[in-house]
């Protein structure tokens, strides 16, 4: 299958596979697709780290990067003299610990100050941080399912502020600076228009940027602010989604910005779902929640479980994990948050992402012990196509059946067509 | 193109229009597609009448209705001694009365009691009376854009009454009764599982019934209880709509019911679109929107205006037309019963029904005189696609147009596939 955007990054196919895991982001590379690894669950020196095994194991084969800067964000991450989690209100803290008494979550110190708990293993990664760029619409910067990385979170206040400031203008160049030096393929960006410096830079290095849209204006502002490629993202994907569907998104963009390829993102997890999405005039498509159930994902195993699980009415739309409507399990910790008489509601991002952050590294190591209160609460970013996904894979296998899929799914097509 | 679908109804298009809106019907039927009429819009004579002037435009081609019984209803639906219209509560009639003066409509009686009012035009027809099998799923029953018939509805009490009691066992089957003397090729219904009497009675006839469905869960209880076509739709879609979009839907009801064809339904308004929901697996598609705008459809002026203009933003999924959520275009009349602080919150199906289509025809008829204030209140059901809607067209033109597009996606499909 060869795609304009194939030929110009040099893959065999055009399914780029959105992580955090490095594993994932090799086995999609090496098996002929394009492996994205979202930057920003790590520090500047991770990322190094991670990136050096990349290339370790690709074999120069292209991969790329995921990382963003918020266009809105609470003031305090810009604030350097405001330590992150003391930010955090008394109200919502306390919220914290009434959910870890109601659901009896042992071996942590559910009133104790964020950030002063253990750190009980690694800490999640981040998730699709990235912002809309105007109220209503979408731009998770990526689809948002990642996994259970090395970038620490929550443990401490320190690392807590260190990883919000990885959101503003600074953190995220910082994270470019270190990505640039390696043989990366692709700058995928899920903020606003890419920033003046990160888009010469890139150019700079001969590197094209992907932007995030979940609409036809901020598609079209992407283009005007120098993305080389959009990736038009539906409502049914995990992470910070907009309003609109893939299959009435798609088509609207790629007539937007026309020359500029478009990838599809949101409700594609298989062979069909990528035909679909090329027939709708998309270059190519962008996966996160397919991948969060393969063998290499460092899914927590009690999330993978549910993933596992779940059906496609199993996610929901939440501010309770960034701050922000975000697509993922829903869990008790989405239902307290939304619904329960007592919740004070989210925080503005970066202060909710923390403190569910710093709450799910305790929950996830509470649901490790069996803990069945922290098994309710257990949750993470994850699109509709959850409802598809029975079965640990490869992440290599389950590109080959994608791509055999796609071939059966156009040879249908073509036979009924006549 | 044909699939087995095609075959089995005698069409040459996978294309199946659904419409409140006879002329919309006979010229899709004429261009090779499949019309549905949206039969809750008629009185059983009225039905009659508008099947009868079909058949005669039709030489022989086929064409359907669409009948619905909702699984629930107000109680008051089913007690033939209550007076529809009285058992609207007295606070959600001043809540009308008080929209109807914030907004400075004259001409009408704002105060006065429901179904007193003057008849200003034909009312509006029904719109997707259908209703969902179960809580937080759908089953609109027809992807719901109609379009203003001349079935009344709000007119008078008697009439609201007539209209209320269409979508009980007694009513649907006397429509169904009417379109058996007819040559009609299939009957959609968007209720639980098809009615045994129903069934029995399309059986006997030959005729096949097809059912809507949001969910993989009623998608398999259609089937059980005899469906022989499943309408698979999508979140996107106009009218009563589920959760899960169109990608993610259709492959799974596809493999969950097989061999029992699909239809997919949300999103579909091109042919490009309409490409992409056969890659999903889909036997054919389903639309409703899009004859909303075209030449023949008896949409109202100020309303077929607004879609014209609309964004695929411009839509949301209230429950202030029928009770239960359906999606249509975001106006005053939505934002006021969602949002404002003096609204009472929607009545159940199908009280809020009655009267909204009540004030939507002294609205229908205020926009027509131009008064501002009902303008910004007028609104339909349509489903996201809107946003691709942008010029008056014949009906037939639609469908060639995406046919041809449809065929060009393909042959795109398999360039690109090599």
């Amino acid at each position: 299958m060869r795609t304009a955007i194939c030929e110009r990054l040099g893959i065999e196919f055009p399914l780029f596979a959105f992580s955090h895991c490095r594993d994932v982001v090799a086995a999609v590379t090496n098996a002929g697709g394009f492996g994205v690894l979202g930057a920003i669950a790590y520090s500047p020196e991770q990322l190094d780290t991670e990136l050096t095994w990349i290339d370790e194991r690709v074999g120069g084969r292209p991969y790329g990067v995921d990382v963003l800067v918020p266009g809105k964000i609470d003031a305090s991450a810009l604030d350097a003299n405001v330590r992150l989690a003391d930010a955090v209100p008394e109200r919502h803290r306390d919220f914290v610990a009434h959910l870890f008494a109601k659901y009896g979550l042992t071996g942590s110190s559910p009133g104790a100050p964020l950030g002063s708990g253990p750190v009980p293993g690694p800490a999640a990664g981040l998730g699709p941080l990235e912002e809309p760029v105007a109220p209503g619409s979408v731009g998770p910067g990526s689809v948002g399912p990642g996994s259970v990385g090395p970038g620490s979170v929550g443990g401490r206040g320190g690392a807590a502020d260190e990883v919000g400031r990885r959101v503003t203008p600074a953190g995220a160049t910082g994270l470019i600076d270190v990505a640039l030096k390696h043989p990366i393929g692709l700058i995928a960006s899920a903020l606003g228009p890419p920033p003046p410096e990160m888009a010469a830079k890139a150019r700079e290095a001969g590197v094209p940027v992907a932007a995030l849209v979940g609409t036809v204006e901020h598609a079209r502002r992407q283009v005007a602010a120098g993305a080389d490629i959009i990736v038009a993202q539906g409502t049914e994907a995990g992470g910070h989604t907009g309003d609109i569907s893939t299959m009435v998104l798609v088509p609207q963009v790629v007539d937007a910005v026309a020359p500029v390829p478009v990838l599809a993102a949101g409700g594609i997890a298989s062979g069909r779902q990528m035909a679909a999405a090329l027939a709708l005039g998309a270059e190519g498509v962008w996966c996160g929640s397919v991948w969060l159930t393969t063998e290499e994902a460092e899914t927590a195993p009690a999330v993978k479980r549910k993933m596992l699980a779940a059906s496609s009415l199993d996610t929901v739309r939440s501010r309770s994990r960034t701050g922000k409507p975000a697509r993922q399990l829903r869990s008790a910790w989405t239902e307290e948050w939304d619904s329960a008489q007592e919740s004070p509601g989210p925080l503005g991002m970066p202060l909710q992402l923390l403190m569910a952050e710093e709450a799910m590294t305790r929950i996830g190591a509470a649901a490790e012990r069996g803990e069945p209160g922290a098994v309710e609460l257990a949750n993470y970013f994850v699109g509709q196509v959850v409802g598809q996904l029975d079965q640990v894979k490869p992440a290599r296998e389950v590109v080959y059946e994608m791509v055999s899929e796609f071939a059966d799914a156009v040879e249908r097509l073509r036979r009924l067509s006549g």
